[in-house]
Parts: C-alpha cells; structure tokens; sequence
C-alpha cells in the first residue's frame, strides 16, 4: 500500500498514526500542496517513522510518477478539494482534510469524481476515534439513553497566531466549516439522523487581527424526527488553558442522558441513577480501517458519503450564518 | 407590611423565604387563586412560619377586605396576569409567578396598568438569587472573562406527572415561557445586552402523555453587538437522578470563560489558567428586596422592566418555536 502525503497544514497525524499501525503501509512521497507551504516537520515526522520518501514541489508531478494507492491531502484548506480530483482521476484513493470543499460548488465537482471514478474518499473528522466520542458511539448503539431527542456541542478552541491563509474567507473557509464541522459531525453521527433546517451565525469581532476570521459561531439545527441540535464555536479558549481544545456534547434521549467533557464520558440513566463516568472503549485506529477499506477487508469509519454530507451541512450553516436566514434541507 | 398569598401553584416558597428574614412582614390572607387549586400544603407551611392568616375562596374579596401592601400570586399560570391586574388596580404591589403572563396581548395589558397605578412588581426568577447565579454576575461585573461573546443555557427538568393545567397551552403557556425563560433571564441579566433575534422551535414528542406539553426545545438568540446565545431545554432528566433540574450556563467572554453547573461555579481565565472553582458568595434573600424597595430602602433585582422583559423574550421564543421562522426585535 503506496501512499503520498501533500501538504501539513492540517491533520496528516492521523493518517501517520494508522500507517504506524500497519506493516504494509508505506509512505512514499511527500509533496507542499501549495507554494509557500513548509513541509520540513512533516519530512522529519516522516523520517522518525522509519520512511525515505521522495519530496516532490509539486503533488501533481508526485501522483503521476509514484502512482501511490492513496493520497493523503492536508495542505491549505482551499487547494485541498482540488488536488484530491487531481488524485482521484489518476485512479488513487483520497485520504482528505475536513471540510472537503469549501464551496457547494467545489463540493459536488468533487463527488461528481467521486462518483465517476469509484475510489475510496474519506475525510479527516478523526474525532470519531478517541475513545471518548467512540465510547459515546457505542454506549448509544446500546440503547442506553433511549431515543435522541435534543444534543449541544461545543467546539472550543485557542486563537493563538494562525497562518495568513486563515485571515481570508476564500482560503480559509469560515470557523463554521473548520471549526463547527466536527461538532456537526457528531450530531450527524450519533443522532444517525439528517438535518431538515439549520439557523445559524457567525462573527469577526475580537478575532485579535485574523481578518475575516469567524471568532464566535452558533448553529443551531432541526433534525428528521423534531429532534433539535444546537451548537457553540469559539475562538476564544484563554492561551493558559491546560488543552488546546474543549470538546463536549451533551444528549439527550427518552431513557438517559450521556455527556462527553474532558475526553470523558458520563451517562446518567435509570441505571446509573446519577451522573457517572464511564470505562472507556477501544476505538479503531484512524487511517488503518480507511486502509483497510480500500483492501476490501473493512468498512471505515468516516465514510465518503459522510463526508460529503458533514461537508455540505457545514457549508449550509455556513451560508445561513452569511446570510442572516434560515435554511430548510 | 401585610401580604396576601394567591395560589400555590408556583414559587410562593420565595416569598416564604424572604418573610421569614423580616420581622415586620405578616401573612394576613391566603386564597387559592382558581376554583380546584389545593392550598393546604401552603397553609401548612404559612402556619409553620408562626402566621395565622384569613382563609378566602376568593383572592379579590381578599384583596379588598385585607388590603395587603403586596400580594403574591401563584395559582394556575393562565391566571396570574389577570389576578395581579385586579390587585394592581387596588393600589397593592405584586410578585408574581413567571412568566408574568401568557400571551404578548396579556402582557401589555400588565404592562399598561402597571404604569398607571404606578406600583410596584416583581417576578419569581428566583434563581437569580442562589449562591451559584449570583456569584457568576458578581464575577462579570468583576470583568473577570471580559467582553461577554457567547453564552450557552441549560434546563432540564424531571417530568414527573403534573396537574392537568400543564396539559393544555392555554393553560399551561408552553415549556418556552415556563422552563426556559430562566435561561433566557440569566442570558438577559449576566450578558446585560438586549435580544436582536430569536429562532427557537419546541416538539411535544415523548411528553408521557401530558397533551400539548413540549418535552424539548431549542432557543438561539442574536443579541446587541452581535453576541450569541442558545438555549437547551427538556424534561427528559431521569426520576432516579438527584435533582429535579440540571441548572447550567457556559459563558464565553473575551479574556475567560464562566461556567455555572451543579451550584457551583468555576473560572478559567489568564489568572486562573485551568478551570477553577470560585468560592460562592452570599446574594440577597429573594423576595426580601421586594419588601425592601417598596420601603424604599433598596432596589429589587427583579426589577418591573426585567419581569415584563424576559416575558416578552420567552412568549416571542415560543411565537418562533409555533410559527417556524426566525422574529427579529
């Protein structure tokens, strides 16, 4: 199994970690996915593995020479639709940083290919396999809430100083596709439901210098069934804070209520009688079940209709949030 | 000062609670507030309390032989707007049960008797005065998370089996107004902003057999400056759980983040570097600064304007929720 990585400017880790996990794997070659991108921490974490990849300038170039079986594409976020097409009409898996697209347009060139080209796609929404939401996952396949009738996400996050391509709208994408998407992700995938409506906002204040960076961001969401979702995005996670990150969603269902806060998970039901933590679960390892996928020997997780849809919701909300309006699905 | 309790309902436990601070308040009269209200439990308890107070069928023959300086009105919620019309107009000062009332019509009649016979009203947000809320405002004021951005709500309820009044919206007022409106209280007092936008929805699916009650609903508000609240409400908290309510709010300020769960609160800004448990302070006793300000001695607060405010929010909440559509302010 050849793969390529392009770019690292988002989460090429995960694919790292399955790749780490299976003696088959290889990678390859490595590539910027755009000028100006430094990809030397990528080249060292590469070399660490055990790897001595080709380094390529240009990904194109790199996908026609090596032909790998997958391409793991994480470079800045509005070439990366782009170049996973590039891949997929060469006949090569796509491995792709979430959103996949950052435009409804770009998003259904992209499943067009998809569709066209019958390759594998998956998406970097690797939240899905920390023990905490997979535990979630599980313990609600158990019916141990009962029905799902109202979830909150939060998405918390530290500004720190980001990248220029993250100061425009056209290369960054927006928090709501960025940030919100994996909080969007996880009602999507818990609930198992669709989104019938989305309201939702944005706003640019206080973003300490990022130009049109979302700081702050709401969505709130009617579901199938009148099941309601909202959620909460920030920026705005003080720089002392012992996490980068804090990830929460709450569930509420007709027989219980589950919690996931500090990587843990509570489940308060007629059994447990109170809150109370829950053991947590293996998950399966990110990447390695795409991997396997593409063997014929798996499903993986983050499917690539999951993908699209997790993608195109976020992108409604989006627009809802530009657009001071609501939108029906 | 003599005071008169109609109904019991509702929170007349806050008055309860206030009195007993007072030495030179006095329970003279109690009434139910409809025909079919129970008032025994609220006997007893005004008995306990050392008062041996006139017991009438009718609060507004009450009214005019006792002539209390406030009456407290608590019966079947579709009746206390009109019951403290009816004392209003006597020249007696009100605290009443929220929602003040249970329609827009209903509220600025409220509204208009309230301005000309000038005296004065307050309302039963009574969690503005627990330890845990008022220390979250005192922190604020202390400017300890900055410039108030993004604010989170919770409250869930045991549903329990209710009086029949509950089951019907006419009598009831919706789960918005009556549950939800202290979430959009503490929005409304600890972000001191006013509301721009509201898009809510509720669903009555999973109720238990309590008619038109909603069991669930979302509320998300544009507010001044664009700052951004939601709001999560159910009645799904498990019978076994330790609490009838799960009271939280998450506050997301520009320099630190506040948080309000299980009574207590906890800090995380630049000083605090992780989140901190902040010792609580004492508030005022509930229903005592009532007394207090129609002394002249103090100003309630639950002010006139916040009561006839946040019922005002709740009742266009829940227009938005019925109507499916966003209202502006």
């Amino acid at each position: 199994m050849k793969i390529c990585i392009v770019g690292s400017s988002g989460h090429y880790v995960y694919a790292l970690r399955g790749i780490k996990e299976d003696p088959d794997a290889k990678i390859v070659g490595i590539s910027p996915g755009c000028e100006g991108e430094n990809i030397e921490r990528l080249f060292s974490q590469v070399n660490e593995l055990g790897f001595a990849p080709e380094v390529y300038s240009n990904p194109i170039r790199m996908f026609e020479e090596l032909k790998p079986d997958i391409a793991v594409i994480n470079t800045f976020f509005y070439k990366n639709s782009e170049l996973a097409i590039e891949a997929m009409k060469r006949g090569i898996h796509v491995y792709v940083e979430k959103p996949i697209a950052l435009s409804i347009e770009e998003l259904e060139e992209l499943k067009s290919v998809w569709r066209q080209t019958k390759v594998k796609l998956s998406s970097m929404l690797g939240l899905r396999y920390t023990p905490h939401f997979w535990t979630a996952y599980k313990l609600i396949k158990e019916n141990k809430i009962g029905e799902i009738r109202l979830l909150h996400a939060q998405k918390s996050y530290k500004l720190g100083n980001r990248p220029d391509f993250y100061k425009q709208r056209r290369t960054y994408g927006g928090t709501i596709p960025w940030v919100g998407i994996h909080a969007i992700d996880w009602i999507y995938w818990l609930s198992g439901k669709k989104f019938k409506l989305v309201f939702a906002r944005h706003s640019r204040l206080y973003n300490n210098d990022h130009g049109e960076l979302e700081t702050t961001a709401f969505c709130s969401f009617v579901m199938e069934d009148e099941i309601f979702a909202t959620v909460n995005i920030d920026y705005l996670r003080p720089a002392t804070a012992p996490t980068h990150d804090d990830d929460r969603i709450r569930i509420v269902g007709t027989k219980g209520i589950l919690e996931v806060v500090n990587e843990k998970v509570y489940l308060l039901n007629y059994e447990t009688k109170e809150m109370t933590e829950v053991l947590l679960d293996n998950p399966p390892v990110v990447f390695l079940d795409f991997i396997n996928e593409i063997r014929g020997k798996d499903k993986c997780l983050v499917s690539g209709e999951d993908s699209f849809y997790t993608t195109y919701i976020s992108l409604l909300a989006r627009k809802s949030a530009d657009e001071n309006k609501s939108i029906s699905l």
